[in-house]
């Protein structure tokens, strides 16, 4: 065989290894080095192939997909810094759990550490960010090497999900020429399937929860934001038999296509709840039981830590389980599934009262939430129209920061069929349009609307690149209330002298020339009355940016009027 | 004492050390976790506080500072993922020896891996690619705290600003609340001075040297990429003693500030001329001695390659010297200085004939290379232009990919005063113009001129948030031609099925929209006679986008026949 056969067949066994292993998308950055691979990819059929030129947003698109699919995305760049740029959307993928399957090109060894260009160390170039990295061999004709790059990326991919999900690293070396002969066929893999476990509890560990069910007089459900794939109906039907409160996070997609018969149940106000003190009295609990990720409400996390419940139980799918408050007292280990419902609940005697005094405060909380657009013209009223409007089968990314803590606010049980998604592994502000953008590619029957706020708009406004490579479909939502606008709510708004150089950080930006630039719709809204009638204009380019004017004081003003009517309509 | 005045002894004991230490300018990235340190650096006199909301920019921003002084420089952010966007320019600080001192505020212990938000492992979050990274303790008010960290700090200034140079990382953990009282007075420092030490050439070494030099009929020495603060004086004297041609790379800067007497020696078009069978032939050496890093130019590394030099000395301060190609023959371990000048060279008896092929050649590569504007329209066209017409006190900053090619080829001695850099340590075309704004900080006497394409002008528009923060001046001149320029050189461009979509990668995008949202001047240019009156305009904003439309076809096949060109001149 000659080298070109060599590496030809090389690449095409990775990409067929990689599809018999449950790939389906691929996101390209352009560079030299990873030619072959880039080759292979592009001429590969059912594979859907997309292209970003910086890799910082490009791995946060593929983390989007990834993130939507619940399936693993495959990363491909070039050798040096390029492959640096990757580590955002790498990080929050470990923290987040998502799949992903990062292909690094690099230079073959003579050419490492040795001067030649765009030649970094890549070994373990991701240190502990990643579940696992592997360094490939160098193309070669030995029979030992397709065999071996072959199980290789079972294993990869066997890792990146196995729950929990996370990303794994290859690096691929390859020497030059990079050109390759282009093949209509895909090789047949001699490696057939894997059956990756799953994570369910042990008898002993379903046997205290019952037992720590059955105790408890007053206990509530905690559900953050869950796995990626979690079939929700798993945890609906635990909702339905225990009849706890369940304080759901926006994340946990639970606050949506809420089936009627849980409705009861659910709160969804707990942030603005557990900051009045008495109310904290009256719900303080001596059990709660916790699904998915801790969820972003600061109050209920003081909460936890001030009431100390005699029991309070993690179930997680990672044994790194995550209770940063430390107040947990039962870890199980445990992906959610039918086991949930196999659990013997019968000794449930839940206080009636108990359940009452949440009910009737979340009553009232949403009363005031759901007027809130009545009184306040601040974010958070923008943020309650958009989310009383949207229409069925909308998906709402969401940024960290304030976004995700106003929607945490606002967003009231609907049946409507919304769901809410956010980086939350590492609570970044970066890469959140990329992330939007990628994730919308995987659901075209969707209508995808990003809330997000200037600053995270400017720190990835290199989104924007993709949608110059492949039709894109989003509708972003920028409140531009110039410069960091959660800061105001913490104790540094209190330093007056160098609040606005350190926190606010205002760059008095406005956005309508990157519309022009990106050839997107263009909104521009001062006030309530200017939103409304966006959702009766239909989108004339597949590209909308609404631009939302408001003032950070204001929202923070807002704000706390609103907790101030819950708390004296609660304490009443 | 109470935690306040431990937290607030800690930090300015921080500020102290590290500006006894040589550090006077701060980058820093606004976020929560970090407020102790911002505060304190911010309420410093004396110290250059400068601010930029994207990590990846804010880095790049802080090496183009150390590039310019040649000193280290601080770069502070908070926890999470914006400390994993300062990896693309840590790796470049690594491989272009540029001394960063990177500190990233974390959270304590207990809120590590523990899920709570913004908190990632850390530790040693940048691998191999920093010098040293250390943890440092939680604040307390233990007698050995604050004199630990004060000579950790030493330590860590002390490693970036020894050759080579290269970035540090401090992961500094705070616990809550962050708030500081603010102090006028640093306090005095109780470690005084470090003497970091040079790396000197052996006796062994030198007497080597000499001895190759005595026994070389036909030499030439190669300038690539000095170390930051090199005094150039040491070179040209040696150039001046030996009289060998010298093949000096633009980066160098011995194509500009060029005295009068060693004028005669320089080769710049020796890209051009070892692209010629025949010329190679005649230029083949014995010896070959090179300072810096390895050229750009791959017909160089061929070259050698071909002719294997019976000595290619390599000099260098980093014992991993640089040798992409393996013809080296000797390394010495050496920074350049005064030692050079010591070298007993009369023996040095250079066969004056071969000299003269050098001279013949270049005289012909640079007769045609000024006669260039004179026949095409092209970019290169456009980059000799303006580097003729560029006033004396400029400084250059050019792109990796494509514009460094160009300077290679267009610049031609002078004895004006312009200096001429890059990020050349993994050649990335990542955060290229966020290193030219922070260089021009750093240099407020000079103009600054970056020349940058339309890819990586986009990879990196980030960097002009920066502008909005701080007053910054700068001449952004884009080739935009569409696309990634450089792959039209390379085998790939022969592929046409896949050739746009995989490396082509056109956007479509015009910048003036760009250039109105940052309130840059701007200037688009279609022609060389377009071009011509951007000299006479004096600038009227401080920001100025020169956006400069070229096609990238004409742009190989104008290149081409300058090279064609030449070889005809010199074969005859």
């Amino acid at each position: 065989m000659n080298d070109r056969e060599i590496l030809t067949n090389y690449v095409y066994k990775m990409v067929a290894s990689l599809m018999q292993n449950g790939v389906e998308d691929v996101v390209i950055s352009p560079g030299s080095r990873s030619t072959p691979l880039a080759y292979a990819f592009a001429s590969t059929k059912n594979l859907k192939v997309y292209r970003q030129v910086d890799e910082r947003s490009a791995a946060f698109f593929a983390l989007g997909i990834a993130k939507a699919k619940a399936k693993p995305v495959v990363l491909l760049c070039t050798s040096g810094t390029a492959a640096a740029n990757y580590y955002p959307a790498i990080v929050e993928a470990k923290y987040a759990r998502i799949p992903l399957i990062v292909i690094t090109a690099d230079r073959p060894h003579e050419l490492r550490e040795v001067g030649a260009p765009q030649a970094i160390n890549q070994m373990n170039l991701y240190g502990e960010r990643v579940k696992w990295s592997a360094e490939f061999p160098i193309p070669d004709d030995s029979p030992q090497t397709l065999p071996h790059i072959e199980r290789h990326i079972a294993r990869g991919v066997n890792i990146a999900t196995t729950a929990p999900f996370g990303p794994v690293h290859f690096n691929v070396p390859f020497r030059e020429p990079l050109l390759i002969d282009f093949k209509e066929e895909l090789p047949m893999p001699s490696f057939q399937n894997s059956y990756v476990g799953e994570v369910t509890p042990s008898e002993k560990a379903k046997e205290t929860l019952e037992e720590i069910i059955r105790q408890t007089q007053k206990g509530f459900i905690v559900v953050g934001e869950l796995a990626l794939g979690t079939d929700l109906h798993y945890i609906w039907s635990f909702i339905r038999t225990l009849k706890w409160p369940v304080l759901v996070e926006s994340l946990s997609n639970l606050r949506t296509n809420v089936p009627e018969d849980c409705e009861p149940y659910l709160i969804t106000t707990y942030d603005a709840l557990l900051k009045s003190g008495p109310f904290k009295q009256l719900v303080a609990a001596d059990t709660v039981i916790r699904f998915g990720a801790q969820p972003v409400s600061k109050f209920l996390t003081i909460f936890l830590t001030e009431t100390e419940p005699t029991h309070y139980v993690v179930i997680d799918e990672d044994p790194m389980f995550r209770d940063s408050a430390a107040v947990s007292t039962h870890f199980i280990h445990a992906s959610i599934g039918k086991w949930l419902n196999e659990l013997k609940l019968s000794g449930n005697h839940i206080n009636e009262e108990y359940v009452t005094q949440w009910q009737k405060g979340e009553t009232i909380a949403k009363k005031n939430v759901d007027s809130y657009i009545a009184y306040e013209s601040d974010e958070g009223a923008m943020v309650r129209m958009f989310l009383e409007k949207l229409p069925d089968q909308s998906d709402l990314f969401v940024s960290s920061s304030m976004p995700i803590r106003d929607i945490d606010t606002f967003l009231l049980p609907t049946t409507k069929d919304i769901q809410v998604f956010a980086n939350r592994g590492a609570n970044g502000i970066d890469g959140v349009m990329s992330t939007a953008i990628g994730f919308s590619q995987a659901r075209p029957n969707r209508e995808m609307y990003l809330f997000i706020g200037d600053l995270a708009f400017l720190h990835d406004l290199s989104a924007l690149i993709a949608t110059r490579y492949q039709p894109c479909n989003i509708n972003v939502i920028v409140f531009n209330n110039d410069g960091g606008g959660i800061f105001s709510y913490l104790s540094q708004s209190t330093v007056k002298e160098y609040y606005e150089d350190l926190f606010g950080t205002p760059t008095a930006l406005q956005f309508e020339e990157v519309a022009k630039m990106y050839d997107m719709d263009y909104l521009s809204i001062h006030s309530l009355d200017e939103l409304s009638p966006f959702f009766e204009q239909p989108k004339e380019k597949p590209l909308r940016l609404v631009e939302i004017f408001t003032d950070r004081k204001e929202n923070v003003a807002a704000h706390r009027k609103l907790w101030q009517r819950i708390h004296e309509e609660l304490e009443r």
